[in-house]
Parts: structure tokens; sequence; C-alpha cells
């Protein structure tokens, strides 16, 4: 499947209503209330917090919309001019709700740290950052741009992640750790994408045009990865930590190395059994590489 | 021209008032108020904070200072104090000034990103970060080290750019995207110099000293690269993305890779036509390079 | 020594009550007390920000909780609520005393750019972050999960250092500018160890389990090094900056490169005459880094 | 009309949907609007606060809400919840708006000092509290009394006007300046009535049941009067400035003194030809009173 | 019993330990505890605000404390520094807090409107004002006399009730609703007290020394009394809404009106039953005085 | 001197440059700042709030607008913009500067619970609110009445104190305690007048124009005293606490009661010595009145 159509795919299925996806979402929103209660219960310290976030709230979009407006506050952007704007985002387009529930199980699914649904919600910076871009995008997309770029420079402040607006971001995506990612105007990420933090999806230079990466489906970005201009990385591809990225990668291929190289050679890369977005298998590559290089 | 004189280039405009320049601040200002004019009609949700920020104030320093006094303040060191502290400087160092107008211009021409100067004064963490660092320098050379160090924290924390008080940065400095970076307490940055985020430019040790290193004029540092030591990185030079920088770097060369070569070899490296702090082109030596690995 | 004991080296002292150490506490907060004093005279805008932070506060431990109570609360998280948690932590367990105390020597000894201890105390996001992780780790394991992992994530939201609150930790460390490190659940850093900004000690996927970094004793750390998987770093071991190590380093031996190798070979690596991460010699192996490259 | 009937006059045309008043809510909005626009334009110091409060907003309840929520959240009590439960009682209750309007309109036209309804709206804390207590009462009838308490603390502390959220009262109520204003949990205030500050409509001690006044339509009571225990203030009846009523105060009369008599005599006193809460005439029974006394 | 002994009272129980009340402290708060429990649960939007406030805490003493030190900070007297000094005032002094549990039973027991001891805990303006007062008390008597008076301020500002830390007040105290309460520097109120909103306490010019009333045990002060100079108000007395009173009350009896006479005639006054500051009644002697009026 | 004067009095020496009093300016605040450093050296505690509000700065101008800045700001009304309002203010007007330094040494000989200039100056909610005033009062003039009305509005909320911007206040005035203050907008106050709280100088009705009470120099008005309609308190007259004054009060006489009438009788009220409003003897015409009266 090439690249092309890959980031489109991430964008079709949240426009439509799926009522499938509406259950997962009540689910998934009993499941946190009733974590939260549990921790509020075992950790009175935490309760008020705990409460004030999720559990007097009567949804996930007004959770997410009050714990976001919280957080992103300034003095002269107010909380509840925030919060109005996330949840009025939030209630009326289905596909980000749907977004952010497939992002938590992404988070739970993927990361072993994550003990849980609200334990992502609450805290996991890339997480929330990747929600409120999604309404910055949004905004985007209805030409508000002024508003969508401040918010950007407010993620860009509170969660030390900088993603802009323009830039269209599937589902089911997990930013790991998060801090440092910078996501640049016309790059694209597909769906089911991991990218772990210091991650950069950069332009090559000061032409205007597009100049950033295409990041495919299920796709795999180390800590530390620089991957820079107009290029594509396969579906289900690999990029090793530290590497830095200036060509395509094929599917299923894994590139490592400041410059990077396939691993297995240019001619015949190796190719990877598993989608390394959800299997997050970092290392496996390892005894291959040395072989590689040494 | 040797670096050692790049580092004072940068002082001794600031020092002169240049009517010029003046007439350019005025031009900039009533740009940025009918910038943020536009937004503000375009978007009353955005408008209260664009009249706080820009159109309440009747002159570039009054609305950079309030901007800064309020994004870096916290609840031991006071929004109404640092106001102050801030526009004490900028009211009476012409040189601030102007240099925070060739920011803005910098920002404004290298980076297809920035839509509009009042975007980069409200938004750019990198500008608002070396604009704070500038009067955090001021303060250093007047003695009064510990608030210089104050400063350095807050701009740390708020904005995730550690520059030490004492480093001496030019004018049309575009810090992009900002996050992660380090400038060490006797580094040197020349005019017109592009630094992407994660850069450092770091010590060698614990020895005290001139320890840093000195980037020419028009240098672009691309993202994640790490210099290292009282090297001299020569006007024009480019340095790749994710480099680790040792050694020195002759001008308008280009080093890359980790350990850090130049391209072309060591003895006769490839020579830049343009200013790439200028041009901003991250990724032309991407074959060269491919070459020269292989 | 091998790096299992290494990593318990860091917790038994801590249980200990030394009153020689208690001592030492007394000396530094003292000294503390006579650098604040000082910088209040001579500065009065910083006097107020001065005594509420130090000059106001009768301990170490006072000042401490105050400091961070502030700096890490939020709109949802009251700074009284987390007062009264560090100080009850620091109240009550001397180990943490004790090791905020060797981090502040380590700091002084270490950072040629740390004037003075109170600088350290309250501007050193490293060393804010550490201490707080200090108490997140007692509040893990404590079992009390929820509270632990919502101070990580106000860590990582406030210094852009994210700590898990599982990750053990030893005394006398150096975390300088810190902004970016991610230190995974199941890494061990032993004492004396110093580790610049960007450093990743990462996990290898989703497995659970122990899959995380075991840096040795007197370690240090170079700018942006990724370490990934249960590798061990071997006591007194040297990782450059920029590197990606996936392989165990030997004692006092040097690790540099993406992918990083043993500088001087992987048989009979160079050996290191000094401690590094008290030296913080970061670049004494670049001529034989050279060497071995070409 | 006996009081007793006045009391629930107030009740029934808030429950009902009237278009009329709908087309009134919209004119009144209207109007604020363009008030708030001229004043931004012509003082921009000010352009801020008119943007967040008024000019932002779609509705008349949004920006009340948004009002009320910031001018009476606390540091426990959080802005973006009030603001929601705010929201949320002026979205689906007809009769809190129109009371709203009214209430803006009694201001507007019987206090000289109210320049233009945004005036009103923004700066008049009888009318912020009025409207508080209004939401207060309806969440009380809910059965949500702990909420219904707390905000009647809140509104005590923010505007020194302590309203029982028991208490019913009417629509097109001035209270001017209002600070020091107490009404008890059975008081009951009916349509038309205008009561200036310290006001006091308080109970007879420690016994519950019903045990505080009731103050008919259109009635005026002064600066400072008190009124206490179950008595009747008869529809147009005028209570003078400082009086201290322990009895029944018949229709169109005026109570003054301490203790209060009737003026023109217990037995055949003066009658009121206009309505003293819309006419706000404080001081025309002076002569009388004087040949009253003397 | 003479006035003079009644205002030392107030004073010496507080300084002895006395288990019963112990037991005391711990029915209240546990009943407090009880109560918010049953709110969080009944009210969602309200348990964040109960557990921050009473739930989280583990003491009477600390829930007090971080309800005040939020309450009363600024953003120049922070919270932390506050909830430090009510703490420390609280934990070391039974006095502090048997008063405080005595004000809580005499506010259920008197009061109607007072539904729960965690109402009257969280929103009576006049028993916070009245418990930081104690502590601003104290801090008089410690010589800590600068903290004591912006502590006092503090109080004025955000409670609008006035109380000088020289004046001695008692324990089970009733300040009903207590806006615009002034009490002097010279003034002694005794036990089981019950004063209204607006009451002045007040002296009688510039001298220096003794120049405020002495209020007895038991004594009754209606809304809007005026008590000045040196005056004596007998234990048991009552005095009525709104009253001006210039001369000694003699005990069990009652003065009203401006000036104030009493009941019942100079020479033989109407002598009072029950206890007033207990029973509450503010309006049993209406016919009387009607009587003695005309 | 009529009273059409004494309003004008308070007008003139204000815009006026007097070099005495500029000196008298230098001199308090010295004086000022050595009580702060003082009380700062004695009580850490209160350190920093003292070296925020007052030792860090210049100039009591500048300790004036921070702390009104600070304690009048709101979510929507900035710190940072009233600092800058109020320094505007006072830096550029002189008689703003020397009715502040009036308005302190009235409180400090007047008021015998006023223990130091500085204590006025941070903690009289009378002083702060009537500074306030005065700059409201100057931007009524200007013509930005909305900028004016949003401060009085602010005002009253935060020291429950209402004082319409159009009110003419002359220098040297002590509002003592002020709670409750309310005068209305055509009120004028003379010079070297004392007020108590809960006093009202308001107006007759919904009438427009010249409808508030002038108070001559030298007036003492006791707490809770309420002065209506367009009177005139002739200059050096008292009235009593809680009067209800509804008619012409000749110079140097004693009007009480309530309604108010003159000691001694309308035809040939007793004479003041002395000058009530700075002596404030608010209580020895108690002996006459009670002979008076019966």
């Amino acid at each position: 499947m090439p690249i092309g159509e890959l980031r489109f795919s991430s964008q079709s299925p949240i426009a439509v209503v799926d009522s499938t996806m509406n259950n997962d979402e009540t689910w998934l929103w009993g499941q946190i209330k009733a974590e939260a209660r549990q921790d509020a219960e075992s950790e009175p310290a935490l309760a008020s917090y705990l409460y004030s976030t999720i559990l007097s709230h009567s949804s996930l979009e007004r959770s997410l919309s009050f714990h976001l407006g919280n957080k992103l506050c300034s003095s002269t952007l107010l909380s509840t001019l925030l919060y109005d704007l996330f949840l009025n985002a939030f209630s009326t387009d289905y596909g980000l709700r749907s977004a952010a529930v497939a992002d938590l199980r992404a988070a739970r699914e993927r990361d072993p740290a994550c003990v849980s649904f609200s334990h992502c919600l609450l805290n996991y910076k890339g997480f929330l950052a990747c929600q409120a871009h999604r309404v910055a995008h949004k905004l985007w997309n209805e030409s508000r741009r002024p508003l969508a770029l401040a918010l950007q420079s407010r993620i860009a402040d509170v969660f030390a992640v900088d993603i802009h607006p323009a830039a269209r971001i599937g589902k089911g995506i997990l930013f790991d750790h998060a801090t440092g990612v910078v996501v640049g105007e016309t790059a694209v990420i597909g769906n089911n994408v991991s990218i772990l933090h210091h991650v950069t999806l950069g332009g090559t230079g000061k032409m205007c045009g597009d100049r950033h990466p295409k990041i495919g489906d299920g796709v795999l970005i180390g800590a530390g990865a620089t991957i820079l201009g107009n290029v594509k990385i396969g579906e289900g591809a690999k990029i090793g930590a530290g590497s830095v990225v200036l060509i395509d990668v094929p599917p299923r291929t894994t590139a490592v190395g400041n410059p990077a190289r396939l691993v297995g050679g240019k001619e015949k890369p190796s190719q990877l059994e598993d989608i390394p977005g959800e299997s997050m298998d970092h290392t496996s590559f390892i005894s291959e590489w040395s072989d590689y290089i040494i």
C-alpha cells in the first residue's frame, strides 16, 4: 500500500458515526471512572484531583476538556475559554472522540508502564498534547488559524511537544514520554504509529510546500530519531533510536544509524514480521545491526 | 573573518542608537498591531488575548515586557516584578529592542511556518526565550548575577530552553521550535544564526574558563546537534542534524555525523555557496553525504 | 564490583541515621542561608523570592518542600497539598535529606556554572526533579502508586524530566541541564553519577519485567545519549554525547557513537584513570576516538 | 394583594417560555455587545477585559456564566467547574435568563449611576450576587443543598452579600451597592423591589420554620435597614434608611426610625402615590417625618 | 460575676489540656468527615472541594489550616506560608483547637440555617474569621505583631471581618453572617457570645489605652449594633439590632435603640430568664419595647 | 467657610508641585522602608511579603502601584495591566502622591491602632481603597469612564468600599476600618475628614444631578452613619455613630440619632472646640446627648 493512501486512511473513519465505537467510548469511560474511584478510595490525598478531573464529569469529552483547559490555560488564555473551546470541539466531532479512545487503548496495550486508562488520561503528556493538537488541527481546517497557532504554542510550552496544527495525525497513536517531539506543517502520521520522545519530523529548509515526512501505518520511531524532508516511511517500518533519516524507508524494514541505513542492506533489507508500531520492539535488530556494522 | 571577532560583532551595534533601526521598530510595531487587529476581528475567542498582549500596548517593548512577565512569572516571582524588570531593560537599552526586531524578521523570513510577526512575538518560545535571555545577559553584565540566574531558571522551566546568562548571542537569531536547546556559559553565537531544537552548545567538563563553542555568523545548526568544547564553527558553516561535533569546522563547510566529519573530506571540504543560517537548507548535502559514507 | 550490587548500594545508607551527615546537613543549610542573605542584600528585586523560598524557613527540608510544592502545583493539585506531602516525606525520611545534601554537593563540585548551593537549590531543574522523584519513589514503594504517578506527571510537565517513580536512583547525582531526561521503570542509577540533558534510559518494548539499563557508580553519560534495554553500564564508565548504547559497557571504559562501540576496541578497551561521573571530562577521548574511527 | 401571594408571583412566570421576553433577551444582548464594543474601541486598556467577558461570547447566558465562574472561583472551586454549573443552569432555565434581563433593566432605569447595561452586567456586585443566588436557589430546590450552600458562601466572600439559597427572590430586583446585604432562609422578596446596601432580612432566633420577612412587590428598602422576623412589608411600601423594623408595614406606607414607626401614625399612615421600588425616592418623607418626630 | 473576670475566663481553659475535650475533638472530626463523605457521594460536582478541604486530611487542625491558608492567601502571602503558620499554631496550642470545637458546636446549636458541622467549617465566614483571628491573637501575644497585623488585614479583605489581633475572644462564639463586624484593640468578648453581622465594638477616639467594650459571657448582640467605648455589657445581656450603645448594660438586661436605653427603664430594667447568646431570641422584647417607647 | 468652597479646596493643592511636600514624600518613604526593614528582620515569615511590597521598590509610588495592582487584579484584569495604570497615574500626577502622603499621616496620627506608616500602607483597606479611587477619579475626569467604573467595581469587590469615581475626595482622609463605606457620584469630601466603616453618603433617588452629601473639612462621621441627599455637613462637624442624617449640619456642631438631630438643639446647637476629624473624639457628647434625650 503506497504511503500516499496511508495518510488519508486516518481521516475517513473519523467523520463517520460508528455505533460500535460509541459503545466502545461508553465502556472505556465506565472503566476510567471505576479506576479513578478505586484510586480515590485508596488515596485520599489524590481524591480531590480525581474528582475534579474525572469523577465529577458525565463523559470522557467533558473530563478531557476540563483537564486540557486547566493544563493549557495561562494568565492571558483563561481556562474557562479553553474549556469551552475543547468541549465544543469534542461534543460536535465524533472523530475526535473516537481518536482519543483509540489513543487511550494504544497506550494501555503498548506501554507496560501504563497501568490504567485513567493514568494515561490524566498523566500522559503525549496523549494530552495529541488530543489538544487534534482540536488545533480542526480549528486550522476551519480557517481559525490564529487560534490554532495559539493552541500549538501553549501545547509546546506546557508539554514541550510542538506539533504544527496543519499536521495530520491518525488514530491509535502513542507518543511515549513525548518531551521534545516536533512535527512539522506538512507531516502526516498514519494509524497505530508509536513515536518515542525527542523525535523530529522536520522540514528541509525555508521553502514552502510539502516538505515534511509521511509516516505510514504501524510505524515505530525510536527515541531521538530525526526524520527530515518529504520522505516516506513505509507502513510497518521501524526507525532506530537516535537515527537521522533523510531517505525513504520501505514498508516493514528497519532504518538505523546516523545517517540511517536499512538493516540488511539497501538492496535487500530484512523484512519485519510483526507491526513494530504495535509490538514496540525497539531492540530486536541489535544483533543484526551489530553484524551489519562490523 | 576570524571567529574571535565574530563574537564581539554582536555586541557593538546594540549600544549605538541607530535612527534607521528606530524607523524599523516603528514600522514593525505598526505591522504587528495591524496583524493582531485583523486576527482579533476574525476570531473573537482570541481577541481578549490579543488585546492584553498586543493591542492594549503603546510599543513593542511594552507588549514584549508584558508577555514575558506573564509567561515567566511564578508564585514566588510575580508578574509585576518581572514586567517592571523587562520594561526597564527594554526601555533603556536600544540594543535589546533592535535585536528583538532583527529576530522577528529572521523568523518571518526563514521559517515558512511563521505566518506573521505577531505569531512569532506571541507564540515562538525560541524567540521569547532569546529576548528574556538578552535581559538576563544584561543583568549578568551589570553584576546582578543572582537575578540573571533566576531568570535563566524560569526560562528553562517555562520554555525548556536553557541558556546561561553569560552566553553572548548576536542578532537576527532564529531558535526554531527551541525545545531542549542548551547554551553554556562561555558560548558565543554570532549574527544571523539559525539553531534548531535540541541543540547543545556544551562544555567539556568541570574546569572553569573558556570551554564552550563559538558559533560564527550565518551558521545553521540542525536539530539535535551537539557541539562540545571550545571549538569554532566558522561563519556560514552548516552542522547536520544529530551531529556530535568535537572539532573546529571551517567557514562555509558542512559537518555531519556522530562523530561529525566534514562533507567532502577533512583536507578539502566542500564549500557552501549560500549562507545556511539564512537559506535554512538542511538537507542539500544528502547526496554528497551518502557518497561520502559509502 | 558487579553492577547487581551497585544498584543496592544506593539504598542502604539512606535508611541509616548518620550523625556526621546530620552535621553536614546543618552546615549546608547554614551555607545556603548565608548565600541567600548576601544575594537578598545585593539584589532587592530578588529578596522577596529568596525570603519566601529560603530565608523564611528553618530547615532545608522545609525550604525544599515549599519550593517543590510551589513549582509542581497546578490548579487541580494545590501547593498546600504538595507542600504537606513533601514535608512529611523529607521530615520522616533521613535518607531523602542526605541524598539531597549529596546532590547539592555534587552540583557544586562538578558543574563550574554552579556558583553556589542556593543557586542549585532554587534554580536547577535537574536537582529539583530528582528530589521530587525520590519522594515519588518512596510513595511507590509504599504502594501509593496513583499519587506517585501523578507526581511523575507533574515533574515531566514542569521540568521536562520524566523519571518513572519505580526507578531507583542513588546519591550524589548531577542531572545537568536535565531537560528531556527519560528514565524507565526498572532502571537503576548508582551513586555519584552525572547525567547530561536529553539522556534516555529506555526499555526495549512492550514486555513487562526488568527491561531498563543499570548504571553503575561514578558513570558519566553525555548529552543526548540513549541507552536502551537491560544493559549494564559498569562503574566508572563513560558514555559519549549522542551515543546510542544497546550493549553492556564494562567498568571504566568509554562507549561512543551510534551505535556505540567501546573506545580502544571491544576486546581490549581503553581503561579510564579517574571517575568520569565526578571529573566530568566529556571530551578527553576525542583524539583516541578519532583514531579509532578512521 | 396579600403578601402570601406575592411570594409566589415571582415564581410562575419564570417557568413559562415567553417569546416576547425572548426577543427582549436578544435585544438586550445586542445592546450590551454594542456598548462593550464602543468601550473597547475607546479604551484599549479595557478591551481585553471586555472581549473576555462579553465580546467573545455568543449569548448573555454564556457571558454571565463566564463572568460569574471567574468571579466566584477559588483555589478549591475551579472556574471551569463553576462555569459549567452556571452555563447549564442558565441554558436550561428560561426563568433565570428572564429574571437577569429584568434585573438589568431595573438597574438601568432606577439607578442614575448605571450608565449602561454592560456596566451593570460587569460591575454591579448586587446584580451578580443576585444571579448567582438564583442558581443556588435552583440547586437548593433540586435538593443539591451542599452545592447551593457552597455557592452562598462564595457569594458572601466575594461580594459581601449573604443570601440563603432557600430565599425566594422575584424579578426586576435592584440590589444597589449591595455590600452587607443579608437575606435569611425563609425570606421572600417580590418583584420590582429595590434594596440598598447593608439591608438585613433577618430571623428571630434559633427556632426553625418560617421566621424571616416577606417583602411585597415594588417595595423600597433604604440603606442599613434591618427587618427582623416573619413580618410582612406590603407591596409598594417604603422602609427608611437605618430603620429597625419588627412589625408589619401595610402596603404603600412608609416605616422609619429605630424602632420603625409608620409615617403618619399607626392608625392612619400616609399613603404613597408612586411605587417606591421603582421611583427610588428615598427622602421625600423627610419633612413629614420631621413633623412626626417633633 | 463582674465583667472584669469574665474576660479572663476565656483564656484559662485554653491553656490546659483536657482529655474530655480531646475526645470531643475526635468525635467532632469523625462527624465532619461523615457529613462530607455523604455530601461528596450525593454531589460529585462538590466532591473535589470536599476531598481537598476535609476528606484528604487526617485531623480538624489540618483541614482548618489548609482551608484558611487557601482562603486567606494572596499573590504576596502564599498559601503554603499561611498553611504552615496555621498548622503550627493549631498543632501546638490545644486551646485554639478546643475553641474551634466550641465555636462549631455553637453555630450548629444556635443557628437553624447551620445544617451540619462541615457546612460551618467550610462556609461560615464568621467561623473562619474567628479561627484566623485566634491565630493572629496568639502571634500578637508572642510579639510577632507585624505578622498578626498582616493576618488581620487579610481577614478584613477576604471576609470583611475586621478584628484587631489584640482583642481577646472567648470560646463558643457565633459570628452569624459576620460581614462588617469590627472589633477594636482592647475589646474583650466572653464565652458563648453570639454576634450578628455589622456589629461594631469600637473605640472612643484617638487616645491609646483601654478604650473598647467588654462583652460578658452569654451576650447576644443584634445585627448592626454599635457599641462604643470602654463600656461593660454584663453577662447574659441582649443588645437589640441597630442599637447604638454608649453606656454600661447590666447583666441579663436588654438595651435597644439609638441611643440605646434599657428595656424596662434605667432604674429597674427587665430581667432576662434565659441566656440570649445561646437562645438567640432577637425579638421577644418587641412588645415590651413598643410599650416602653410609646 | 461655605461648603461650596470646601469641595474645591481639595482639588487645587493637588495640581501644584510643592517642593516641601516633595521632601515630605522622601522622608516618609525612608521611614516606611526603615519600618519594613525592621519588621523583615524580626519576622522572617513576613520578609518575603515586605520585600515584594515595599523593600524592593525605589519609591512610594512604585510600592503603592505594585500593591494595588496585586490586590485589585482578577483573572480578567491582570496585575501587570493595573500596575502599569497605577504607576503611570502616580508618576505623572504629583497631587495623587501628596494626597497619599497626607492620608498616611492622617492614619498614623489619628488612629491609635495604626502602629506605623508601613502598617497603613500595606494593611489598611480604607487607605488602599482611597488611593485606588483617586486614580479612578483621575480616569473619570479624563473621560476614561468605562475603565474608571471597572476600577470602582474591583475596589468594591476587594475592599467592600464602594466609591463612585466621580466623587471628589480631599487629602488627609482617614477611612477607618472602611468595610461597607458607600460614597455616591456627586458627593464631595473635604480635607482632613475621618470616616468610620459602614458610612453611606448616598443619593435621594433616581433623579440625576447633584444629589449626594457635601462633607466639609475636618468632619468626623461615626460608624454606620447614613447621610442622604445633597445636604451640607459643615466644616468641623461631627456625625454620631448610627445616625441617619437628612438635613444640613452647621459647622462645628454635632448631629446624632435616627433621624439625626443637633446636640444642643436646632436653634442653638453646642459648638465643638476642636476639629473632630482630627481629634477623633467619638463619644464626648455622650453625657450631653443623654441629657438632651431624656
